[in-house]
């Protein structure tokens, strides 16, 4: 089984991510999955509001899902190639909460793991050739004008509408030789 | 806004909730979702392989949390709409475990709540006009035919796949009068 495509640039950005996810999840083009930023400090994925759509006009919590497990996925998968690590990542389990709903684009950003989170996934992969790491992601919500006029003095124009919280698996792949 | 569509035979069966997934949720068409079986014992939601499989061969975490959630939005849609009770549901909250692959076609189930959680929805509803109910969800894959053969000692012929438990909320639409 061949590996996710090769970066174009080597810099494991945007464009390698988003290959990755085109060419490795069909539903992604329904959705229309875009990878916005990718870089050591920032992951956010977005996707149009009309196929995501349900008739309340609100974005329906099966696509925020698929975004927010798609955005743990990329982060894992960049790690994983941009450390060399030959492995798939797969979720295991996840907790989501919907506390607001979205109404317009979908935005999910990755809150990144902390360093003790990453050495143990690295170190648990060199060893044990299997590894598990959790991952948080936020999908937010613009405030609407009141909200935002309050929000700016801490700060913030957007509230978290969707927490999502996965443990992702990585298994070394299987040599060939 | 209009409520779901009249049901065409008074059942409340799969081709009431099938034209209420297909008018409602936009993804539900890329996803291929078909309401198997649904009466008031048995709710099975179905969608077919290849729209929903990841380059692995295995079907996409987020397709099979989409089948799920629509399962238990399945339920509550139904239940409401048999009890004469104009309100939407919505989910609030959920936790997945994905206990193995699913190879083939997506089959959820539905676990029928108990009697006492169904009678604290419908009197939350009556007395607040909003109410919450938890729903339980498994995706099933089929064993191969070693397991299958040992299962079949057991009465399985499937194991449970993907086990989901959400916390659906639903509350009374505003009157037009």
């Amino acid at each position: 089984m061949p590996g996710p495509p090769l970066p174009p640039s080597g810099d494991f950005g945007p464009s390698y991510l988003q290959a990755c996810i085109d060419a490795e999840i069909s539903l992604a083009q329904a959705i229309g999955v875009v990878v916005e930023q990718a870089d050591d400090h920032t992951l956010i994925l977005s996707a149009p509001f009309e196929p995501n759509a349900n008739h309340k006009r609100t974005a329906f919590g099966g696509s925020l899902y698929c975004l927010a497990v798609l955005t743990g996925w990329a982060w894992a998968t960049r790690f994983l190639a941009r450390n060399g690590i030959a492995a798939d990542a797969v979720i295991q389990e996840s907790k989501v909460e919907f506390l607001a709903p979205v109404h317009g684009e979908l935005r999910a950003h990755l809150i990144t793991p902390t360093g003790v989170e990453i050495d143990k996934f690295r170190k648990m992969l060199e060893r044990a050739g299997r590894g598990r790491i959790p991952l948080r992601v936020e999908l937010r919500t613009a405030l609407g004008t009141a909200q935002a006029r309050a929000a700016t003095q801490t700060g913030t124009e957007h509230a978290v509408a969707v927490r999502f919280e996965g443990r992702f698996a990585a298994a070394l792949r299987a040599r060939s030789s």
